[in-house]
């Protein structure tokens, strides 16, 4: 059996790493693709990359034929638009795997005041699973809708969780310091995202407002059974890919340098049996996971905190590698499958 | 008048941009350069960017011909070989712009401690003006010898020493995440700063260890007449130049959206007429200070913490703008000349 | 005196650095910036860069009113358009400094062919003196409109022309292959320039059909006397700025090793009082002129052929250096004021 | 069955881009890796990016215990030093694919002259198979030793061999005028390959004096059966990976714009079923092909010339990709195994 794909919003940078990963996948394949402006052309017009590889013709949505073809749909659209055609698709009877943030916070009021939309489809906002397989992969397995993470959240989600579920350090006294790649601010034209406005330049955007925050928030507290505030700084760095956090925490009782290796330990236990996520000794950059769904992590006594540092690839383990290891977990596949 | 400049240790990029900012400045001009593996090459031969615009024979160190020849001596080695050149070139009678860390912090045992050596010249430490004209200015005017600034600490100093002094921010609670280009990391071959190492990829290093950590502690104290400790974390970016300072504070007493204007008004009233510091409403990017003497700052609220940003360029007012500056102060010239 | 100037087109990078290099000009300064959907706004709102250092309201475009306050526009407006805005501006009796390529050419059918578009002032084309003072000097200072060079055509005429005018090399086998920073594409919000498509990754563009190949022709043919064809490639290449062209062209008689002195030579007698044109011996490097309105030129035989390469950056010598420089000479002053 | 591979001098960018390659090989796994300096190391201390993916203690190298254990070696060795190993491995009864230009050449004066060595193993110069599958698969398949390709000849003669066999172009008048991203250089420190001398910058390097030329010459003479005459001029590009050759050829009798229809019929015949080669219409970028093993090729009339554009990853299909190309037609696999 080979899992036939649907890719909605094909023209991003999430839409391209879908369907390279689709490329080598040894059980799945991209049955067909859609786009709005784009419709008509080939993908790989619009993506040279595929030249060769892949291709198809870029097609208008159309749900009822996606269902007649398709056993999931990848939906990379804006927030809002996106929960409007999830809804149509999984009224159609396609299992859906949604990129963006609609269904991934548990509070409707939450969601509505960050986002500053009313929700078209109210009613599964804290009825769908977080598509974070390490934590959530037997409802995954069942889900008919899957939220795929963002891509800062899951550098931080991942380090945070397990150490507050273990009670090793405060809740309210946690700082995210996070640097990402430029794909991050996606493919639509804009200024700011020029080559010359972000290359040989590094800022902080957003600060104390960003949309990840409540997500962080929301997720370690549903993950630990516990509330926690996080402060949280994006940065806009001169780089295609990767995401670095750097994370200040204090640990609770025991600080300083004996709080490391009982960190390490809790991650290693959590973690030992999860093919992505790597608890590594060396400082971890963002180079040392690019193009792969790799997670590296470390923690470091500094002070009276402790740094916690971790790497992915947005548009990998951030994005379209986490989507297809949901939908690997979805049909039954090796998680791993077509993410080596 | 003109001031007679000698450059020691022309061979990096500290060295590199002395040069460059000497030959548009009206006031002073490059008298002599050294170099120890290359002497007797043109220092254009080191430097290519230098063709055309200013030429010498690189020499041997003789501290009694660059006293015969020059009024000042731009020392560009590292540290503890620094030390011991200063002190001859001192007692030769040349007033020396010191780059290295030598004679930074006011505790010898501190130096010693941090950077694993004996210092040379232990009498000077304590007894050295740190070349920060923004607080120094009538000590620099007549100092034999200045400690020119540490990129990263000026880029926390500036921002920090404020806000302690005035009592508006917590001494104890303080953590600097900083930023910074490769040119950081000096001009000598090393595989860790090779193009492919850190192009497309950002990274933590030295977490809880870096010896500019104690030059922050010190220098605000001194400034401020407050103990203060920070958590440092410096980070390498895919950049050649700049370093942006993400600083995390808890404010006393008044926290929040209150806070912000506060600390904009303590910040204009300290830099108002201070040529290089500007307190600006936008976010600062490394690129807005990229190649000048400038320093952008601001600060946002974020939950419970203040965000203070900061960005300088390393190079430039992180050492060798900073050391024109200076050499400024000591001349009776406009602090700015040469460097606008 | 001071010149005044008039900045007509602010918000682009060419904008931007007239901006800067003014700020630090002893002889000029910017009376006045012009914006058509900024206007209102600070200049220093839309190049942040500029905070602290210069500012002032962006206005509408008024001829008169620039002709009041003003000695001189640089006029950095997109072809047809700029020169619709000269002819008002120098009717008003302002001298003006056109950066777009409208007066550059000497032929209108030429011009309206490469162009598509209906020439607005067609007496000047072929009347208005092109911005090379290296061969333009006196009929730039009397000039009341110049027709700033193009960036790929002052990296080609400056090492061609001197060599066909001395007849060293045949006319009709010249090869220019042009590797361009992303600045000179502009600030305009397009997806092609977004950091992420240009960032890691080199591409030619405009094969055979960019317009600055016959402004490279026109203007060697004007210089040298004689007529040229060339073959030219340009490249996008991942950079903020610099042009390097690599230039192939073959040795009429007198080929080989023997020619590349002799090129050097005939590029030293011109160039030797030009204060920005350097004949190097190392292979020059874009990152050796970067922010400076220096060119580094060099020959090295290969082959059957001779290897001219040519290294200036794109903002400075190839577009707002070159303008700075033409304002001085039409204003008296050294030719290099504000340049070093 | 599983091949079983070596990998010789593990340390460098193509060592750990074969590793990383066998990780997701369906057929073939890494059984040792070697080096000198780093022997008794983890080769994930080396390359962090392994880290959790793959790793094994670096041995000292040893011919019979590779013999012993393993099927095929993959030698990444300075040229000279390869061919001395190449032997002893051979000897011992293992197969090899040679990364260095050992073996590459017909010629041992040709080689001895470029290389300025004398060849170790001189018998089989001009008797071992080039290791590109497009033309000598047969010879590949039985082979004992192969001589995997450089990275700009691949670039070179993939578009310009089947063009000369076909008569379309002139044999003396061919310009390759090459882009590299960094990681070409190596992994070893040098001042020359440091961030800060590379980013922002481009050069032109070894102007008729590249190794790689003699390569290009022989193979396309080889393949082709007609001697050529190439001026080949490399280019160090700000970026870690890709090749983009902009090839300058003169057509046969039918030049212009009828020739290039021409030459995309002769390389669709050649390449419709080799599964890396690329005919596009697009102008191929780097990007385009950067992380895979894939081929962009197209060709553009311009002048009295055409543009042949190829686009590749320098250390996939220039090193490391056609290596595990060439390992699965030595072993009988899909030749694309591994390489999706």
């Amino acid at each position: 059996m080979s899992v036939k794909v649907a890719l909605v919003g094909a023209t991003g940078y999430t839409g391209l790493e879908v369907a390279r990963r689709l490329v080598g996948h040894p059980d799945a394949n991209l049955v067909l693709a859609t786009a709005r402006a784009d419709a008509g052309k080939q993908i790989s017009q619009v993506h040279p990359s595929l030249a060769g590889l892949i291709d198809c013709q870029l097609e208008k949505l159309d749900p009822e034929s996606i269902a007649k073809r398709c056993d999931v749909a990848m939906c990379c659209l804006p927030h809002a638009a996106s929960a409007e055609t999830c809804q149509l698709l999984c009224q159609a009877g396609v299992r859906v795997i949604d990129f963006s943030a609609d269904f991934r916070l548990s509070s409707l009021p939450v969601y509505e005041s960050w986002y500053s939309v009313t929700h078209p489809w109210p009613q599964r906002v804290g009825r769908t699973v977080y598509g974070m397989p390490e934590f959530f992969a037997d409802e995954i397995a069942t889900a008919d809708l899957v939220a795929n993470p963002g891509c800062y959240p899951t550098s931080a989600i991942l380090p945070l969780a397990p150490l507050i579920k273990a009670g090793l350090i405060e809740q309210n006294d946690i700082i995210v310091d996070s640097k990402s790649g430029v794909s991050g601010a996606g493919r639509s034209a804009k200024v700011g995202t020029l080559y010359c406005e972000t290359n040989e330049s590094i800022a902080a955007y957003a600060v104390g407002q960003h949309r990840h925050q409540p997500e962080i928030e929301d997720l370690v507290g549903r993950i630990s059974g516990e509330p926690i505030e996080v402060v949280f700084t994006p940065h806009l760095t001169p780089m295609n890919r990767g995401i670095l956090s750097t994370i200040y925490v204090r640990g609770k009782g025991d600080a300083g340098e004996t709080l490391v290796p009982m960190i390490h330990q809790c991650w290693n236990e959590i973690y030992q049996d999860k093919p992505f996520v790597h608890v590594v000794d060396h400082l971890p950059a963002t180079g040392h996971v690019s193009m792969t769904n790799h997670v590296q992590m470390t923690a470091r006594a500094a002070g009276n905190r402790i740094v916690l540092i971790c790497a992915i690839d947005n548009l990998a383990k951030g994005a379209s590698g986490a989507a297809i290891q949901n939908m690997n977990v979805m049909f039954g596949l090796d998680q791993a499958s077509g993410l080596r």
